[in-house]
């Protein structure tokens, strides 16, 4: 069988225009960067035309490490609704460098649903990260020199949020004391490297509607206090405006085409856990008022990823989804019911039944944001007939039909009968979207709701300092923003190893987070990681270049 | 009169394919980076055919606060050939971000005498500059990853000599101590970050001929000393062939135009004195074999850039130039005859005729590389015909001729006297280019010669641990390579404060630093600066998109 390698390169790529032209793009409003790939000019896409498409969200049942195929379902979906006649839209988050070094893998789908050029996309595409790191980092070195130059604003040094950031899995750069060496080297103070894509000006860059909102955003971002308190902003170091100059080119939209021709924006990319984990504002706009169906995805399973991109994305953006896909394979459930991935091989009905809870929650879920449901089961070679027939019978008990899918290997023909089942979603008109809890709430009654109805969590338990800090941020003029909460995306609990579904649990909130300028106060519960390390055998040491000077080791 | 930003705003730009196909460079060699950038593919560029073009290098003066316009000049000489008929291509360094953010100003040149788009060039251009950072940093991050996971190869932490690199300037980032946290975040240890243009992997990348050099030269750069004082390359941690997959499009020269529609590649641009501070070899290369003339720049005063590019670069590359134009200004002149700069607006015959030392001995130290020489006097408003006179009949009485040049206000037409004088020098074919030393020297001779030669020192002092290490290095295989001076650009001694032609100095060599992959030892005289910092009110602070989403302030 060929490898996704030996697929991407076999495949004969149309020319960038072609595919903007098949969008519905005008040529003059293409900036080709290659044959192959695009950006659509800005003012083209924030002006946009009517909206005109329905929105499909593809996402997933809590991830396992059998993976599930969220990347890959979002485009044999889009490629199958293109062949059946459904002018269609695909839009992606842009992969991050340092997952690419680090664990194998790139972030362009796989088999016969891929997004290309894949060596392109997964390294440094149209430089849209290293504008963010640029722009973040810019940032960090104003208000370092502000400090230097007689810091004027009173800057308490011990007491500045803002991190520095990088493209990379870097473990030694989570934190250091930097500005050492004598007192005209700088400022000695702790500071640490995040990676670019948990960056606040990432999830800035993805909610941003247009190049204004992009600064006035950028210049709202708290970088430190001072000493009595007051917070310091990015504008008030005068760092937005060079920040917006920096960022002014990557916030156009990139294009790309699938393997089978479909277009595809990809574009912006911020984590899933600090952040709302999904592609931007811009491009899923453009997506929407130039085709039928916009077909899209958000990062981890469906409580973090799904609820991020209705209550924070959506809400923020004016956008009302149609539908959602929820992504599941039969040896992730069969782990969820308590299979080990070495055992996964084999079939068992009675794991897979007691797996099966995941999913059903997952489902439920995106009903309380009046959503019709799609399950793609997405196939593998060990799945059994008996297997198959469990899932789709629990699924069509709740009204949700579960179609098995073999993109993969058959490309848009594979996912040809779940695009069918989307079709008549949509043509049936059943979504009925209301983000989960009134933006009105307080903060911490938010977080409840979501604790309650996503997560099934008996109670949130905070310490009284961060309930204290809760009721600052709402003092200082931010209570009407969602939440966005930071957790083990492993579990609906924050106990990565309480798969199925948990009910009755706590929920520790152990830290909270003003993105005064993402808009949204982040609730870290347990652990976060915010800088990557790499393994003990990095997959950087297995790529190189290969006597034509293609690159080997990507996949 | 219009401002730099209103003449390049004023500008209509040609299509890159346009320029291009004036260029003689194929359509299907073309990799568009928008509408009116692009890059060239690799294969052609490094295919090449023969070698067609004459080579002429533009060098300078003792740089001065006076400013010297040299890349300025470069561009007004080749818009100038070519308005004459000679088929020219020009080529520049790329600038950095962090002087764009820093001290005012970009580095497109001024005037009618600009490449373009400025914005682009000067921001992120097609990301060269970011690849190389992340190469930088992926090695870093790899090296610190194996301290971590067990370091097989007994490096010691404390002789890491690997910096990391962003390109900003950050003195907050000179010295710092990272890997702290505890045992799951790293290895504590003293490390920093240079400017990217300061980093090795520039250095490479700019003297590669082709991928498989590159990766190569890669391999070599020493990282680190393992406790038993063995290097560790970064072929030892596997780095390599990532680093080089990371580089592989960057390697690409980067063609734009001159306002006046003459084609340019912009490609490379490493420090001047850490490293040899000239454009790319395979940018170079690639115009010798478009071209009739290609005419290129390099950084700092004749004593440095030049010397470097005649040594280093075009040793290296197997290059012979045609003939050099040193640019000077009576305004840099007069400051070397003692005058401030406040006052440099009066006429003063006595300091400038004091002055003439500094561009007489650079005049005579080209001719020491076999090279013929022009003058370009690049005119302020400020200048007497008395003041010019003096310079043009010390020039004549050396056989090299002088030419006031107007290229800043009238673009192509200001310089085409200049343009004629370095045609008649090219046709006359008088240069008989050899490099100053014999690469076969012991490394210190090496130094001993440059230092007598071009900057009459009366000697070289170095302490015995710093000729230890020159001896170590010959001992290592490193002892038929080039020296590559860093010391203050701003006089031919090693003390900035001695303008004019100081003589009988002594040069002192504070440490000296082998460059593997680069291919060079490093003798550091004096302070060295890889990683500037921000003024007190940087550049930055004054950019920013205007209504129409245009970029202010980079002028």
């Amino acid at each position: 069988m060929a490898t996704d390698l030996e697929i991407a390169r076999a495949a004969t790529l149309l020319p960038i225009g072609e595919i903007a032209a098949r969008a519905g793009i005008p040529d003059d409003a293409l900036i080709p960067y290659g044959k192959t790939k695009a950006k659509i000019d800005l003012g083209f896409a924030v002006a946009g035309g009517a909206k005109r498409g329905k929105l499909v969200l593809v996402t997933g049942i809590s991830p396992t490490p059998a993976g599930e195929g969220k990347t890959t379902t979002t485009i044999g979906l889009g490629d199958a609704l293109n062949a059946l006649g459904t002018r269609t839209m695909i839009c992606l988050r842009e992969p991050s460098l340092g997952p690419c070094f680090g664990v194998k893998g790139g972030a362009t789908g796989g088999g016969r649903a891929q997004v290309a050029p894949m060596e392109d996309i997964n390294l440094h595409f149209t430089g849209d990260f290293h504008a963010i790191t640029s722009a973040n980092n810019l940032a960090a070195a104003m208000l370092d020199n502000h400090l230097y130059w007689g810091n004027e604003l009173g800057i308490d040094p011990r007491r500045v949020t803002w991190r520095r950031a990088m493209d990379m899995n870097d473990r030694n750069l989570r934190n250091m004391v930097l500005g050492l060496g004598g007192a005209a080297q700088g400022v000695p103070r702790e500071d640490g490297f995040d990676i670019t894509v948990a960056s606040e000006v990432m999830a800035v860059f993805c909610l941003a509607k247009d190049l204004p909102d992009l600064q006035a955003r950028l210049g709202r971002m708290i970088l430190a206090t001072t000493r009595d308190g007051r917070s310091v902003t990015a504008a008030d170091i005068k760092a937005d405006g060079a920040m917006a100059a920096l960022l002014r080119d990557a916030l156009a939209p990139n294009l790309v085409q699938t393997l089978e021709g479909s277009p595809a924006l990809v574009h912006g990319g911020p984590f899933a856990n600090i952040a709302h984990g999904c592609n931007s504002v811009v491009a899923t706009r453009l997506g929407l008022s130039l085709a039928d169906v916009v077909v899209t995805e958000a990062g981890f399973g469906a409580d973090l990823g799904a609820e991020k991109f209705l209550d924070i994305k959506c809400r923020s953006a004016g956008l009302a989804p149609d539908a959602c896909v929820i992504v599941a394979t039969i040896r992730a459930l069969k782990m969820h019911g308590g299979v080990a991935k070495a055992d996964l091989g084999r079939e068992d009905v009675a794991a897979l039944k007691a797996g099966m809870v995941n999913l059903v929650r997952h489902v439920e879920n995106m009903g309380k944001f009046g959503l019709p449901v799609v399950v793609a089961l997405n196939a593998f070679t060990t799945d059994t007939p008996a297997e198959v027939a469990v899932v789709q019978q629990a699924m069509a008990a709740l009204g949700a039909e579960a179609v098995l899918c073999t993109h993969w290997a058959d490309g848009a023909a594979g996912a040809a009968e779940l695009a069918r089942a989307v079709q008549r979603r949509l043509a049936a008109g059943e979504a009925r979207f209301h983000p989960l809890y009134d933006i009105r709430l307080p903060l911490a009654e938010k977080l409840d709701v979501i604790a309650r109805e996503i997560y099934h969590a008996a109670e949130v338990q905070m310490p009284p300092a961060v309930a204290a800090r809760l009721q600052r941020f709402e003092e200082q003029g931010f209570r009407e923003v969602p939440v966005c909460v930071a957790k083990t995306q492993y579990s609906f609990s924050a106990d990565a190893t309480k798969l199925g579904a948990p009910s009755g649990h706590v929920l520790p909130v152990r830290e909270v987070r003003l993105s005064a300028g993402a808009g949204f106060v982040v609730a870290v519960c347990g652990e976060i990681m915010t800088m990557p390390g790499l393994p003990r055998r990095p997959a950087a040491e297995g790529i190189g270049l290969d006597a034509e000077g293609r690159i080997d080791g990507l996949f």
